[in-house]
């Protein structure tokens, strides 16, 4: 029974988190953390797991957990994992860090999109990166998972393969992503209030979101290694959760429908949580709400010779905890997909 | 394993069968039946089945139905289950019906207020109404189960130990009741259009919604079984999901906070599926969400001696799906909760 | 042209009498207060009013202001109007008070139920409420006006006849009331964020909520100043506006339909904002969203010999800013329906 | 005082035209047409106008209209309008026609994105593209207007002066808009229901949907009359109203912010629904909700040297029936702003 400590417990991030662990039979929560609710019983926190989970929150303490637990998630702010982790801690158990600490390999690039100082840089080397679709080798050697950030796996699945195939061009990609609101979390902000995103529908970040430079190293690396740039816009609607990504690229020449079907297939015919949906039927968060899957499709326009792909996620889950155990599980060496083959719920 | 057969797979409460069954370890889907849908894919119908469910959709034939599986659920509109049941039938399956045909035991009760003819009223004697927690030991050997209605459900549940135990005045029984919309059905009606829901409130059925003589009904048994009448008022909430019922009755003495909570322990203290909340937490839907629980609580107000009971339910679970769940497991002699522990899903 | 002044200006409530007064032709705001934006411009606090409202929001300096203004609106929170009110500034200009500060005409019984000292009691005698369809005469005359609350507007006029024509047995009434969110007000909760608000519902302040007691007082001037106790119980609704009020009450007589249709009418025929609806026909938020109305409508049920009755109104409106412009006109002079009879606006 | 004849007035964009009419002071509605509800109250199908609109629904008998109404407005499903037109119709009274049968001069290629037979070819040239905006001073000479789209208002306002001014690559541009459900129709449809579009998002008719030629053609004018092509990706948002549209275009040059709000400014300056918003503000739905504006913004991005543009309007009133009011009064002479100035609604 691997045993398991969460930092953040108390996010959404953190809750779906043992929300799904607690379905999974080789695992076992060991540490509830959470620096605001220290004390608490986790169940007043969340009602849902009222007379399940019988657990008091506790501070964040990684080295006193690092003795307790295999496995430590930090469902953190930015730079708390950065600030917390150190060889006696990653010696001692693997983390699993949901915060963009290790996510990006250039320091200088991770501070000034983050605006933060990185307080252990000296770790950024070894992280690997976990999207387990595409790293998995890498992951299962790894101590350290920088677990990527909802968009950017939404972004990065949906156009890796064309990317790859270098059959787009990669200085005209452009993402419009739109998030449900519980990806802004949990703190209190007027802005977040329901009668402020209800019925409403705005653009944010424009062309100054985080995920960014994210989405662009990952698939850098896809083309060869090759620097690329892109136009990344989020936005949020008015639901709970779920991600569409809307992308657009210049096709490098004249492709098929099938021509593309065929290099999507080459990449995930075999991946369980990535579903090619049937020609003509377009993703919808609806159809993958509290499950793993990515549903991707595509339509080329012969008019204008783009590609236009949709990739939809649930962000808590593939783009959050899901994929976080996802991670859990091959760095432990258990089956990828324990605890994690629950059908979306709808509606 | 056990095989199950499901007419009506495609409304909203055969696919939470669905959906619970495909995570229920001792019971296997054989049969998707769906009239409006015959020899469509299943996961045409709900994408969220893609590439989990592999079968066609298939018509409504109890015969057939009947040698291959082992228990047939009726998620269908009032009428069907008994116009298909038989002997025959009966004797090589056990049938547990989400419809309202074998819930009331008086036909001429069921048939003002159903508004149709009953075609077998022959089986009304011995069918078992499948409120788990009430009726246990008499599901178990019950060959046909009248699976209760949502808004019953939880009325009944949050009243039933006021008066069995005699607490409350059954005369002044008001029980006003809040669903989610997916209770409406999938219907293609302008009334359940989004934007004909959202935002906005209403009650229907005023006075005169047909789960009114089933909780009386019920409610009668547990009161020593004496009629009683009460005022049963159903209001749309729009969210997909979820009951709240809020019931007041005069309290027929002068009862303390403890001593009515001494008598929801009582009845309920063991059973996993009812939660009874700590002093001072109401009921909320978003906490039972997408599980079998059902939360209850209540105020004593001592300014008019009268209790408040709220119970919270997800009505496509313990109001439907997963109630029929939980008795077919009975029946079947099945770990009472296999298939149904899973957590509440927030948010 | 009335000078307008509104302390508190950046709530919902405040927002809405923004909304209302630009299209009031005898009215003008000349104060924006509030404490919170200091020097911003409205038009940065509230988008919607970008080109249309250019002022900076002032302090709330309620001496300076009755130099300015014809018309105070204090849309605070509970406790300021009274502690800056005073003879000096009643002596030159009128108050409509949105808060409760003088809507109970005991101080006992408003201390106890909000918890708070009542700085002005001296003004409670003169204060007037302001229901208008009952209290005009009085409203003309005023200078201080308690507006009422949004439950209690809803509640009282929904069974005004009733009470006022015996009708029902006043101490049988129960009230169970449903609103929408922006009722919570627009502080940063996380109680009140999208994602816990949104797909779930509940009941609070369960025999504690301090609407209570001023729909006991006011009914009971309707009962001939006698007293009486009822049962209220508030809930929140994932929408942005509208209360629906589901009333329950025992007739004290065997009443038709006609009966009770003709005491309402009598009441309110002739009343513009109270729109007494077809038989058979229940009141829904969403017909009166964005209006002044009042849509009312009743159940007689011949099972129980009780009456049920709904009523909806905006919380906003007629709960709040509608009903405090309809004041304003009234003790200005003004055709009380200036400003105020746009229609509902739907979907 | 204008008469106008609504043909198709119990949909959603005919009763939003009810709605702004009777708040219009020179205009009358004398029809209220509507042939799925002849000869029923127009208040029963909308339960908001009870006591305010006292009228029966009408056929569609545009010949009988024309005598008795100065302006006619059709708000009718595509090929309704075309059918009904002639010339002695045109000779009495104004049309402006709310479906796309004016929109497209070239008469093949309306017929080849709507699938249907275009009936009256002979008045395409005379019909004017009600963009009022853009096009006033041929409108107020106009008997026939094509009033745009609610995409198409959105997506071409948004980008007009960049075109225009040859600041944009022309073919690069990209515009990915999403919608409230009200732009899908009151037809009772599965895909529409509440369950089925609350807590869920996706795009749709992707690379396929009607209004692109729209955009190109109006875009293309404003090119110098040089045909283009975009990608126009339609998605369906769960709220009732809005229309925000993200479009993305390479710069043909190095243009500073400043440059580009300043071609804004050139066109727009004087428009008294076009809010250019302050630099760094996102245009949101709800700060338009109710109301004719439609407010934009954009965003320079250095890194790829493209521009962001953002445009947000209510799709039932500017993208419907406020501009055709709008139209209505300037074709009439009447101020081309009366009954439009209502501020937006919030929350």
């Amino acid at each position: 029974m691997v045993k398991v400590g969460i930092i953040g417990s108390t996010g959404y991030a953190g809750q779906e988190l043992v929300r799904i662990l607690l379905g999974h039979k080789d695992a076992e929560i060991v540490w509830y953390g959470s620096r605001s609710y220290i004390d608490k019983d986790y169940s007043e926190v969340y009602g849902n797991m009222f007379q399940i989970v019988d657990a008091k929150c506790m501070d964040d303490n990684m080295e006193e957990l690092a003795d307790k637990a295999d496995v430590i998630f930090t469902a953190t702010p930015q730079g708390l994992c950065a600030s917390l982790v150190n060889e006696d801690v990653l010696s001692k158990c693997k983390i699993v860090d949901l915060s963009a600490d290790f996510r990006i390999k250039d320091v200088a690039t991770y501070e000034k999109w983050y605006g933060i100082e990185h307080k252990s840089p000296e770790f950024i080397e070894e992280a690997v990166y976990g999207l387990c679709e595409i790293n998995r080798e890498d992951i299962k050697k790894a101590r350290l998972i920088a677990n990527p950030g909802c968009y950017t796996t939404c972004s990065i699945l949906s156009l890796y393969p064309l990317v790859k195939e270098k059959m787009v061009d990669v200085n005209t990609i452009i993402v419009d992503a739109k998030s449900g609101t519980s990806g802004a979390g949990r703190g209190a902000k007027v802005a977040n209030l329901f009668c402020e995103v209800n019925e409403s529908f705005k653009a944010y970040g424009v062309a100054s979101h985080r995920h960014t430079p994210e989405i662009e190293e990952q698939l850098g690396y896809a083309y060869e290694g090759n620097p690329l740039l892109i136009n990344f816009t989020p936005h949020l609607v008015p639901m709970n959760r779920g991600i569409l990504a809307t992308s657009y690229a210049n096709l490098t020449g004249k492709y098929s429908y099938e021509d593309i079907k065929a290099v999507y297939e080459k990449y995930y015919k075999d991946e369980y949580f990535i579903r090619l949906l049937n020609k003509g039927v377009c993703p919808e968060t609806r159809w993958v709400e509290g499950s793993n899957f990515v549903d991707i499709n595509f339509v080329v326009d012969e008019r204008t010779n783009r590609v236009v792909v949709m990739g939809a996620i649930d962000n808590l889950v593939k783009g959050a905890a899901g994929q976080a155990v996802q991670n859990m599980n091959l760095i432990m060496g258990l089956d990828e997909m324990e605890g994690l083959k629950m059908p979306p719920m709808f509606p």
